[in-house]
């Protein structure tokens, strides 16, 4: 079965639904999934819609032109998914340092087919990885970043993930800041894991920021990479608890968890075309 | 403004969406809310659309005639909710024993507007929280309960119940079984809250049978009431986390705030209309 | 039984178990329970000691004398409590504006018995919650503070404290900020309830902030008061999972369930001599 | 440094934390970390306790049999531990069927080092995560089980987990049950997780019980196996939540990271020598 799904955000104004639905049913489209919500303090609607194209009157390619004057009249942000490019397999690249727990866990995700992905490349600035992506034959490309030559390694980072039809960008516990520049070639589609319970502990050494403060729960972060460092759209947290026994090894150990999970279920839902990003913050579609 | 709430659930089938959505269109009806689901599991289709009713060309009082031929087309259990039935604030009975957590629990938030119905009698088997209803002045039934008068005790219950219109029976901790013969006259209206993680530990003293079994975790559970003992449809569930510190007592302390979030979630949920209940499992819409 | 209790921190050194139960044990005395702890960070030792005073050789009103010499060889900061204060039943003020779910939470614990403590007057900076105290026969004393009144109005508060030999303050949603100078007055005795996930979002309206954050998590925290706002040593924390679907209003309701149980928690571990507080830190004692 | 490690229990008596520690300074052990605890439902004493033996007067291969007449006066369950075997690598063995994430989580963790142990050989009913071993050079070996052979090949297991010296035996995801006999040969040293929130949802397919049931909130259970099923010591326990969106693929998903983090945290707590088992529960000590 093919199938259309629209994801879309825009000021709420009364018949929306009816509007968007309306534009699916005279064409004999028929609804299969549909979820909608009003952000009531900023007064933004949003919509996730999919129907079955079986008998729909207007021709795949036709689609994006024909919705185009309602999503004008609605100043609609939107984007339409075929089930067709939603089957094809996305094409990602990770990003490392030296810790390898995230590596691990989504290259073991993306082996048993729990993620449904192509793992492209792993892009590092140190070679201490380079055995797991040769045990997982990933190519493995070093560059190493120092203030002079940030900029040029970046450039060449981003001809290599353009040469690979890179989808995604997932920072897997990479250690540098990526600039704005870089960003800009990926906008939503870089996605950091941020060990801390953000915007608690932003920057460096969040576990030692934690245990110093006292806190008794720490957590992790998923985001979209903007260029306001450990700023960008949440897109999944999760916590654990700990005590005055929790050392800051304990803390890492038990961080370590959280970020795996954190980071996979972040990618899991983007993969899925789940997200709609706004005012910096994530819609996120079950 | 005035609007519709339409619940439903029914065997799924192609062009569900549009059938429903279809009937709210045609008679000018503008849809405010839309929330979906289909349990591919059991091909269960759920749906919950709220619309306005300005405009709408079928009078209020008509609107159930008029979406009959369309629930039987296609076999739907349904209700239709109306905002000022709604807005109406429905009556609860509260039943007890002794502990008064849970009890105290409901009436602040009953006194502070967080929760919004009408508390209108406490029934409880002993007199020992009388003087907490007095305190709140609430009328204060005691019935003693034995093996000899319980069905006369129970019949004598309901009429004060029907008396009283009351739409919601919450077992707030009330330590006696209801008869399959109470349940029957308020399906679906009577809420219980268990002192553990169902199906873990049901019947009695779950605190102590959660000691013994060494778990790591404990939780408390709300459900619809059914001549089953505490295998109801389930409502909501929370859960902490305790070790082999903790002695019974710790156990109990510790349960206690969840009886009381999870109850009161509980009925939350069941006051707004946001419950399906089917197959002995409930569908809670947002 | 009679028995005493020591809390300890003072720099970690070698023989430090030894040398205190080594006091004990030599005049006969007998360990009930014992729990230590090293924070390795910062070479910081911890200790909780009970043991029964049956037998042993010190009197009770001699200990702290005898205990002094290894307590400064040590460098030893430290407290001892006896059984029958500790059974002893403290004295607490509530502080509270106009938000009433803790105040009526800790009503009901302090009435089932859940809480033993003697909730000895409530102030408010507002009449709103009057009718409360009233209910359970509370002596409820309103301050209303401005700008220019506030050094007097503190300043009368404190008074009022002393008069009715209070061992606790808690601020439970008091919407004012506290001066150094009362604080002075209460080191490590004021405990206030912070509706957020502390150090995110401290200050005014957090569920706003977290709300515009798009955090998928929110929290509360209860914590000792210091000069530096929301900045003291935390006692306890909890979380509550939040998404898209969820207002501001939703997030406050779900937050009010958090606060009435993490502002209990601190308050009963408080009360139990549980707590030690070290660089800006609590260790808690199960 | 070198160290000793006591783990006791045994019936609660006035003066055990003296007679022990007692034991210890009378020859001049100096105590790096105590801690205990007491059952007071069933009257039990814990301890664990470990001192420097740098000066200790007994040594380290008479500390045994110095230790057995006071063990046998209070009529201790009792094990002691040296620094030097602490620090040795256990011996470990996995056996899998055909889910892969619980091994290669583990694999990861092995190879990371965060997870003290050597994997010395993995077990499967099936040829399927052959090549996985392989990818990580572990012995692997393939016993298929049918009911008339499964006596001799769990003899042949056992043989082989002899000749490689194994000290803990993990069952990750291994779909056997397995015997009494083969228990019995590794007392409180063979591991399972299984997927549900025990005692709920015991046996086979979990996640499909726990979907009929309608439960809010899912768990994973990491337990000694004993001849009674799913019903031995609990280690360790943690859950997620769901909702009526999950289907069963959902909640499976959602479980194994629940599965992977519940099983590591209970194979890091028993190399750590950190689990006394009684009356079929766990004490774990931090």
């Amino acid at each position: 079965m093919e199938s259309a799904t629209l994801l879309i955000f825009c000021p709420d104004r009364r018949g929306l639904v009816a509007a968007i639905t309306d534009f699916i049913f005279r064409r004999n489209g028929n609804v299969l999934h549909l979820e909608q919500h009003v952000d009531v303090e900023h007064n933004v609607f949003f919509m996730r819609v999919q129907w079955d194209l079986a008998g729909f009157e207007i021709p795949k390619d036709k689609i994006t032109t024909a919705f185009t004057p309602l999503a004008e009249q609605y100043g609609m942000t939107w984007r339409v998914h075929f089930s067709d490019e939603i089957q094809r397999i996305q094409r990602m690249a990770l990003f490392v340092s030296k810790e390898e727990h995230c590596l691990y866990d989504l290259l073991s995700r993306w082996q048993s087919g729990d993620l449904r992905v192509h793992i492209a490349l792993i892009i590092s600035n140190h070679p201490t990885l380079g055995h797991i992506a040769e045990k997982f034959n990933i190519p493995f490309h070093q560059f190493t970043i120092t203030k002079e030559n940030k900029a040029g390694q970046e450039q060449a980072q981003i001809d290599l993930l353009k040469t690979h039809n890179v989808d995604l960008v997932v920072l897997a516990r990479y250690m540098q800041i990526i600039t704005a520049e870089f960003i800009a070639q990926f906008p939503n589609r870089i996605i950091n894991i941020h060990h801390s319970f953000l915007p608690a502990f932003p920057g460096a050494k969040p576990y030692h920021q934690a245990y110093e403060r006292g806190v008794k729960i720490i957590g992790a972060t998923s985001h979209y990479v903007t260029p306001d460092l450990d700023a960008g759209p949440i897109i999944e947290q999760d916590v654990a608890r700990v005590d005055h026994r929790d050392s800051i090894s304990e803390m890492i150990r038990k961080g370590k968890d959280l970020e795996k999970t954190v980071l996979a279920r972040a990618i899991w839902t983007h993969l899925g075309h789940r997200v709609l990003v706004y005012n910096n913050k994530t819609v996120v579609f079950k």
